[in-house]
């Protein structure tokens, strides 16, 4: 029962000493950065009193506590179980799925609070937070969690670690050069955390290339129950994506419309991703794959669009083309991917993330360009993009061509972000698996022993079938 | 392995082009529509600014989105996971139940959207939406999901899609007669959710009767996991209950009121199902069917009286009868409904969704008929029943005598539409599976092969037991 | 296949009478006190108009409906699915896990509603109840699942009934204790739920305390998929936490600072509990028990001091040291507390709750003492602590004496308690299982039988494992 520490390759897999320290050192430099850096805000301070005369409110329930904090928890769901339970699919990966998307995620926001906290909310030398901020992390580790999609079953949890404290730093960087300078809109993220995200990941897994991959082929596949699985994480991802897409938008118009137009497009993305789906399989039946999957491409496609006037038409119209677009990435572009361009893509990220990120861009960047006074009126108008101070003169064509720089800028960023940390990632000190143990749980985690008179009933195809 | 296309009965499932064509057809026609028709809602359309100053509001949060959008999500929770999972307790349809689920649903929102704008929402030409027009488009698709309950197994996607086509109208004519031709309360839909939806569906599995349905007997009940997922279905639904009820009800004590009906109900609920479960059972054991099902018997059974003041100890009441009448339902009366009436109900709908209706139908107008001004306070009476204009003189005892005509004309509209839509799924075209192939994932959906070692741990019976 | 009913010690676990008598009694009883006491409150009753104008309120808005139900309804979550999934690891009890979590907490929210009651919402012999009630009484059979924890797979419902009115019935005393006489803050009840709880928990199985346990050895442990269900427990409770330690604190800032403080702690949790996770294997291998339990530990320790200024790095330390606490605990402690103090705790709640609650009894104690008006700001000082009326002159460190004070009333409430409760569990009456049976559904469930050929899937150690 018990496997060679050392095999095939002869990678050496043991965790015990490397895995303690990763993660120590970098939550005693959390501990001691928040303990420099981090404070509440002044609506989840105890001078709120205080505050609230000065910003002449007359009630606590205008405290942004009580506009985002439902979203706020519909986001932190996708995040651990959407996430987590959507890469469950795998038969014999779902404590790696589960629990390292756990682990990568819950560092990830700490140190997102902070790069974030840097750029946005750094005032008197202090970062202040508030629940738009526990919003801005979640999205941020969001695009790793994402990330983590393409090499899922691949790296160790230190690799996962490493990749995580990079991909938010860079992800804070991009984020702050299109939200900051380009002054481009992305309340939903399609440009800075899905098209960042994902080619991000793909470039990673690129130069994680394994030639030798088939030799865990077996192991590739879903079994009946673990597709069930993870259409837990696929439902929870979908029911929340308008949460998502509304989260941090302005308050009243804005967030009602943004979660309007992400619940049409997903609804339209359903009917077109279960006709593809469908229509590509020579017997006609439908394909787990692509329902767990590009079903949600339409939330990801109108992630910049979605607080602008895209009208529920609009949006239709975008889950439509998204649901085909995905599903037929599905089918021929991530195979072509693998062969060709050695890109192994576990969760086929480039279908659900890359491409209807780039498509979300340009919805985004489209929708701008377009907009009217008549449509938005006056005060909607500068409301929605926030055309004062500098940007008072911009005008929506303008805007449009900065959205379109702002995809270019995250595609950029994510090539060479991700080149860098690949090349990290590729150094032989941090406990990958040997080709023939990818996806795989028991390289990591004590899985449990089946009993004695259950041994039939097996998960772990080493032991042998029959007594 | 490979399983030929045409066995048994020699139907022809083949889902190829006809699913697809559906599936787009329907889309596209969705499009143009909400092209035509569809807009924002003032308070979702960035002219929001004006608005709120043309109705004195002083503070974004008194958009509508932030009183009911937490709330939406917990029904949109309900409608994706809490049917999709509770239907998953078939030991081979669990993608069938959360995946046929996740497409009706999703086109019946569409549709919904429409023929609820319609009759309710349309000014000037257009149907305007907000995030009431998402909760009651959920709602209206709730209904399709408990007459899917009825026929679960026993028919082909494109059957569920032109049925949810024409039981959405339905639904929506249903619902404008009694909202506004009877002027009737029903916040939890009582009668037009779970009354409507129930008897259409046990009309429509009626006229599909299968003779041979023992032919697939042995798919016909749950295995240990099965049962796990479905009672995450359950929870969902159970937990989520008060926001169900509550939604649409009128800001402030109503919604809180509803909440707290639906909670009590629920409780007592689940003591008498329990109660009775074992008490029914020879062995005296509890059985998964009850616990999954009739608990939520109480939640139905309020739909109607929740935002009234029914009070804790009437909800209590409520909800203690219908655990037992909903558990002596399973255990006697869906047997003789099979056998005497042919009447073949899946999920056991009659006992969870029709009986509890009726009650709540019934406790509704009981309760609207006994409120006194004494009870509701002068102003509170009035908003309750919305006594205004046209209304402004009926009486509580008239007011009981309509909602009990609500009753009956939901009963007949299910009988009727029910009868209509179970002949046009009888038609010999739309692809449902043989008598032996009922309940089976592997006509519908590629099911993912076991791998060679894990050959013993089988889920398909077809494979042989042993190499 | 029949198991014989009196078997091994003879044990009678025929609940065919006595579990649907008691349910039907406890039931019986909660409709008459209901009746007799348990009215809407204001903010929940039809008077809400007059009552908005007597309490100057200008929008339906700031009903408390809108400030807390989103938190409730995450409350309830974490009750029902949180604690009936994280209890669902082991690999034969997954129905009574979800299901008999499902019965006594069922039960316990109507005690609650009831006892807590007559402590804080009792006005003119009545108990007028809104949506702070239901939070409360969900907490209070928070600690009710706790203690269930402990005694997981070795008792019948009948005593999981019997032992949930007492411990409701001591916690409400507890609290009232605590809150109203010693005039302690414990918002997310570090003390009064977990401290309590879990000792009570420890001490009842302790009693209860059975020598030959290792009869049933063979269940006590999970299979893979088991493992997978109770991570669905663990992320709920997990991502929910914020809400719960916020749910009951201040409108405004205080709800908003105990949300982000609770988020850190359980994020820096999540990183030490991996790390020796790793370190205390020797394989260097994760274990699932700690991932699924250690990493809530933060939460926990934080529930007294969420809503104080505990500062975002404060309470990342307090969730780095949990973390630890947690996981050692459960590597040496729990197998040193069942061999040499005879305490078998099936779920290792010391680990999860007794410990981190003491932790989180004493952090709240020191961060009292430690508040100046300084940090707090004159106003939000005497808001914070509540130091109005008769403790208008208690001083930051009386406060924190009395904090103290009330993590000693909280252990000794629980150990009296346990032991009392404990005796009465003890009488051979209640029909609890042989020790051989422990862990196993079909004592008191009807499991499905798996089909013929799928024979050698077995769940059921008991079918001969060939033909």
């Amino acid at each position: 029962m018990e496997r060679p520490r050392h095999q095939g390759m002869a990678k050496n897999t043991y965790m015990r000493w490397r895995l303690p320290l990763v993660c120590l050192l970098w939550e005693v430099a959390m501990i001691v950065l928040f303990g420099v850096f981090v404070r509440f805000g002044p609506e989840a301070d105890a001078h709120w009193e205080e505050e609230k005369r000065e910003m002449n409110l007359t009630s606590d329930i205008e405290n942004d506590f009580y506009f985002r904090y439902p979203s706020f928890q519909d986001v932190h769901v996708m995040i651990f179980v959407g996430f987590g339970f959507l890469m469950m699919f795998l038969k014999r990966y779902g404590f790696g799925a589960v629990g390292f998307n756990f682990l990568l995620a819950a560092f990830g926001i700490q140190w997102a609070l902070l790069m974030q906290g840097w750029f946005h909310s750094f005032k008197n030398g202090k970062i202040l937070i508030g629940v738009e901020n526990l919003i801005n992390a979640d999205f941020c580790v969001g695009s790793v969690c994402i990330a983590f999609g393409a090499i899922l079953g691949k790296t160790s949890p230190i690799q996962l670690l490493i990749m995580t404290l990079f991909q938010v730093t860079l992800f804070a960087v991009n984020e702050y050069i299109l939200l900051n300078l380009l002054h481009v809109k992305d309340a939903g993220g399609s440009m800075t955390i899905h098209t960042f995200g994902a080619y991000f990941g793909l470039v990673v897994t690129r130069i994680l290339y394994r030639p030798n991959l088939e030799q865990s082929k077996d192991k590739q596949g879903s079994v009946y129950h673990s597709d069930l699985f993870a259409m837990i994480g696929t439902l929870y991802l979908w029911m929340y994506w308008p949460s998502f897409n509304s989260a941090i938008s302005e308050h009243g118009d804005a967030q009602h419309r943004a979660a309007i137009n992400t619940y049409c497009s997903l609804a339209a993305c359903v009917l077109t991703t279960m006709a593809f789906s469908s229509m590509l399989q020579k017997k006609g039946k439908l394909d787990m794959v692509h329902i767990q999957n590009a079903t949600l491409a339409g939330g990801v496609a109108v992630g910049t669009s979605a607080e602008m006037m895209l009208t529920p038409y609009g949006s239709l119209i975008v889950g439509f083309i998204c649901g085909i677009v995905s599903t037929v990435g599905y089918v021929y572009l991530t195979p072509f991917l693998e062969s060709r361009l050695h890109i192994q893509d576990t969760c086929g990220i480039h279908n659900l993330h890359a491409m209807p990120g780039l498509i979300g861009g340009i919805v985004g960047a489209i929708t701008a360009a377009a907009a009217t006074e008549d449509v938005y009126g006056k005060e909607g108008f500068i409301k929605a993009f926030d055309f004062t101070g500098a940007y008072r003169t911009r005008t929506p064509s303008v805007q449009g061509g900065f959205q379109a720089a702002g995809i270019l800028v995250s595609v950029l960023m994510a090539l060479a972000g991700g080149t860098l940390v690949g090349a990290i990632l590729k150094l032989p000190l941090w406990g990958d698996p040997a080709a023939e143990n990818c996806f795989e749980d028991d390289i990591y985690w004590e899985v449990p022993e089946e009993e004695e008179s259950d041994a039939y009933h097996m998960h772990n195809p080493d032991k042998p079938a029959s007594p």
